[in-house]
């Protein structure tokens, strides 16, 4: 039933967060000073913070010149990484025929409020693990639009789980408890354990999935109505149409471009350099391994689930890694398997999760974020266990700080694991716990369909309105060509 | 009827453009010379003329060094822009189902027709304003590509208001005409009153949507046929479907998030870096405050017009105040009640203006552009009577180019309260005018379809064609899925 | 029929690719030694090697500076280049209704594999023709993604012209075949005859389009079946739908916006600033020559055909001549001219290609990439024997690199006409020699439909399969709303 809850949560939250930007977030220095147009390079001491901000370090002196440009380095990535946001996953979720307006929309309103949540949540756990005063002001610049778009990738993971099954309310709380875990987590991991994974196959994609596996869960067992078991599997309003499916692969080809940005947006230099060429090496390998085993494990023809998503699973499998020493061969081999393990998914084990753990994916984000963003975890445990000072020299403390100040390959690989194995933890604790929270607002009364929360009789005439909500009866998805 | 009359006239506007490109258009002096692969920079002697092309400037001795690399700072913000105009703006337009071919491809061409004719509007109205000999060559760089692409966002604004009740001529002389007082607006406010803006609110998008309103108040009134009274509100052909709607979204989507780059596209350094800032921020809340308060006033529902526009409004209405020191708070502020007045404005207002001022706005530009323009332009009025050289520093100069030569911020204030006056005076001038001369070219036959001016026969076959033009029976619209 | 052929190839292809990664990539000196974070200028001692690497040069001294910021000079280029190749060409190639899902996905897998060969092609013919040692290892930067991108561009010009005649191992094979002829030619053309084509009118889009057009000659004649003449023409399938024909127009947009980023992709300096005005200018006119001369050509009405592909003939057109002195307006008059040509062509030389040389163009490559690319050509004949050293001064040597060592402007224009012809007459015969092989593999049953290669009973229900294949009853195309 079309309910006035979604708005006066959604303006409640926009209150609350005004008034804490009111109160907490000013301009970084450079930009809020009296010098206005000028920024100060001066001021940044360390070679990393001065490198970071673009100026020119001279080792000799230890002194940092010239102007910050760090608008123009981080800018074109930030700009990539929100198409990826917005256009990149908001067009994937429009493959559900008869919930177009929901998954773009909602899409869009679950990333504006990720930006603007997390840019408390990151701090606040920041704080907490590093001992800053909460007083102090949060100074944004364009890294934190960037963290802001990380943190709503998360979101939008977990979102996929749970398409099509959830209501507008339902999903705002659940991004506004979700982040609270993300950012835990991502402190846990950076502060705490040191451990990398500069394109968060641990920290986003793995976290997102099963994070959204276990909301899905506790919403799957709440929800006994209609003929009872695979409940949203024999719904027939879950599906595409010829239609859905390309706008669906607008999204997946603006992700799988943009990818390399994505992995790289916060790095620098030659590390920089390195992400993109391994992403992209990545990416072209999952994309070509999923055209050749979907066409082998479906008996010779194509699927457009694989297509759309496992095409993608190297730039997730890679991300923990992308910046390593790991060569081009080393990108080519991770993206090779993270299309097979991701085909492998789609066909065999999506069912399984479903028929026996009783957890329904949507979108198949255990396919494409879960398991690839666990591998990519895992490649970062044996990419830190080989990373040797005489291949990366001072890189070395720059890509891993810990190993700077004493810690070992082995330990470093230990650290990089604990932070694979509290991301999973944190993942489906907090989201049984945002799952039974979910559970005590109201279902939709009509999953996978536009027409509850949305004016669309103007539009598209009786037509939308006159068939059931579910129909039990046959095992095929058959889907009249609304869209 | 299908007509040669906009073959002829582009033929001709084409033949005239090719010859002021050959007497007056140059590449800039850096780019032509025989120097060729270098640039200078120490022929700048300014310190904005050096930083503006991206030289280092060395105060202390007022030189100017380095490799300018205007291109390198401009170029991904003009792209950004480029796919507003293009992308952005054409697939919005696509949300009328039965004129999608004529939505997206007559953007194209009024962008192009702009981007050609700005260049000699633009110039010939500075000069006047600022005495410069007409017989001087327009010096190209990347920076005319940018502004082409404002004039052409303006004129879009204004197509946006008579989309689906005009043919492709007149729309050709409408973007013809309207440039000249484009141009004029933004010399006066400009170099008159130096007024800033550096969005646009006003010279882009309140001057295009109040032009495009007195156009299609001058086309209504012209057209007593069919049944008479809102005789397009009740065109049966004058609506979207589900399909055509997740086409328009798209445009919304790369109009949000390239925003940044627009309102920032002629912004430097920290002003820049504030720009972006200021604009992510502005139009995440007016998206947030639009899902809100469209759930709120439309019963519990969402509807896709408001969703596809309001959520931009913030975008808009910061554009004035963009760079200045209006923190993240007061950037949040202004999109949140951008966002609100937005949706108000399509829930309640254009209903008005249709039925009281016979003025009928198809996209709702004034809701969109309108409206918030005119916010943002106060917002500029504000800031600007606020704006204190302790907080500023050197860079109020920069700003306020005004400041530096003794203007008081109180006769700053005023003067932006002039060009915003002058600019709504101009827009509605021009466009009555404009609209004048419109009405004494045919109107199209079949409002709100493809059929008049495209070979659509052979794709869509008889479907096409066999319904009456005007239905104006029911006050519903009922749209087949053609699209 | 479905089949697992193509899957059974392209494993190979990666198991072998794979290999051929392990053995000779390996990151470039800068990015994978130990210093790591900091990229040496020091070593780049040539004038070229230097700016292009973005150190700074110091003439006087003939020493290299700074660090190397090729990636942040190459990499907004390389993105707008990928979004060609996959959103541009991808979408575009969509007009087909009933061959969505193959015309976006194959694509795809074309583009990726494309990447991933020429990095061998490319290297193997340049070690050929500079005698450079086989075991030397291929390092890559980001200049290697961005010629990887143009190989696949040429790729899929060809791809346009067999579109949906062709099975997916068969296209496979298509692109590993021309590869090696692409590259052979390019390698001809610009170390042998040391001809400049910076935006590769001559290798990349006439090189395609006519190994293309020589491919699907040889296909054409092999399969006599059905009811014999003009086979695919008035085959059902082969048509577009109003929302088809939307997609495509995504795509056609895309590759408008971004060809000034394909044509300066590799450009630096002013050179690159030209390259992007010009490309700007001269699209422009072509579009607006195409709007013009459709109207005229068609009788009053415009074509969407033309639209989707005319309009961007201005960019292929001023390819080889856009980073020359050819001032503003001589952009214009390539681009209006092309355009005009490129209309000419849909209108009227397509069916006389399929009727007279039974010759079947899907997409209309010729118009589009043939004629217009060698349109380019001959413009870069006449640019190279008009340019003077006392209009480029020491840049003549930058652009063409002969001219620095003796070379003629007149024997560079014959060289630059040499490289044309030498690229027509590989394209043709390499083209006609990969038909050849193409034929020995079974050709697709549903011409024009994605049902032979497709799971799609479960999305569109039997809707979609109780059609025969080639209904040759009427002459005029009807298609059904499938997509």
């Amino acid at each position: 039933m079309a309910s006035r809850r979604f708005g006066v949560l959604a303006l409640l939250s926009q209150i609350i967060l005004l008034i804490l930007f009111v109160v907490w977030v000013r301009y970084d220095g450079d930009l809020g000073d009296s010098s206005g147009m000028d920024q100060s390079c001066a001021t940044r001491l360390t070679e990393i913070d001065c490198l970071a901000a673009g100026c020119t370090y001279n080792a000799a002196e230890s002194t940092c010149s010239g102007t910050p440009t760090i608008l123009d380095q981080r800018y074109p990535y930030y700009q990539d990484v929100h198409v990826m946001i917005f256009i990149g996953f908001g067009m994937l979720m429009t493959f559900l025929s008869r919930y177009g307006f929901s998954a773009v929309a909602y899409n869009m309103f679950l990333a504006c409020i990720a930006f603007q949540w997390a840019q408390f949540t990151n701090t606040f756990w920041h704080r907490i693990f590093e001992g800053e005063a909460a007083s102090h002001k949060i100074r944004m610049t364009v890294e934190n639009l960037i963290t802001g778009d990380f943190a709503a990738a998360s979101v939008l993971v977990a979102y996929g789980a749970v398409i099509g099954k959830t209501t507008p309310e339902q999903l705002l709380v659940m991004a506004l408890l979700q982040l609270i875990f993300y950012s835990l987590n991502e402190s846990i991991g950076v502060i705490e354990f040191q451990a990398v994974d500069v394109g968060g196959s641990m920290y986003v994609h793995a976290f997102g999935a099963y994070f959204g596996l276990a909301v899905s869960f506790m919403l799957g067992n709440s929800r006994p109505t209609a003929s009872g078991k695979q409940l949203h599997r024999n719904n027939s309003n879950n599906g595409s149409s010829s239609t859905s499916d390309v706008f669906a692969m607008i999204g997946t080809l603006f992700l799988f471009m943009f990818w390399p940005s994505f992995n790289g947006a916060l790095a620098s230099g030659s590390a920089q350099h390195r992400v993109v060429i391994n992403t992209v090496i990545a990416i072209a390998f999952s994309a070509m391994s999923t055209f050749a085993f979907s066409n082998l494990f479906r008996r010779g023809r194509f699927n457009m689930v694989d297509i759309q998503n496992a095409t993608l699973a190297g730039g997730v499998a890679v991300g923990s890694s992308a910046d390593l020493l790991i060569e081009p061969y080393g990108a080519a081999l991770i993206g090779f398997v993270a299309g097979l393990i991701s085909v492998v998914g789609y066909v065999y084990i999506s069912g399984l999760l479903d028929r026996y753990l009783r957890i329904h994916d949507t979108a198949g984000v255990h396919n494409l974020h879960g398991m690839p963003g666990v591998v990519g975890g895992l490649g970062g445990v044996i990419a830190a266990s080989l990373a040797k000072a005489s291949d990366y020299g001072s890189a070395l403390g720059e890509i891993y700080a810990a190993r700077a100040t004493g810690t070992t390959a082995g330990e470093q690989a230990g650290n990089q694991l604990l932070a694979l194995v509290v991301t999973l933890g944190l993942a489906i604790g907090g989201g049984l716990a945002t799952g039974f929270v979910l559970r005590l607002l109201p279902a939709p009364q009509s999953p996978f369909h536009d027409r509850e929360f949305w004016d669309i009789e103007e539009h598209a005439g009786a037509e939308a309105s006159d068939e059931p909500d579910t129909i039990p009866l046959g095992s095929v998805t058959k889907v009249s060509p609304l869209m």
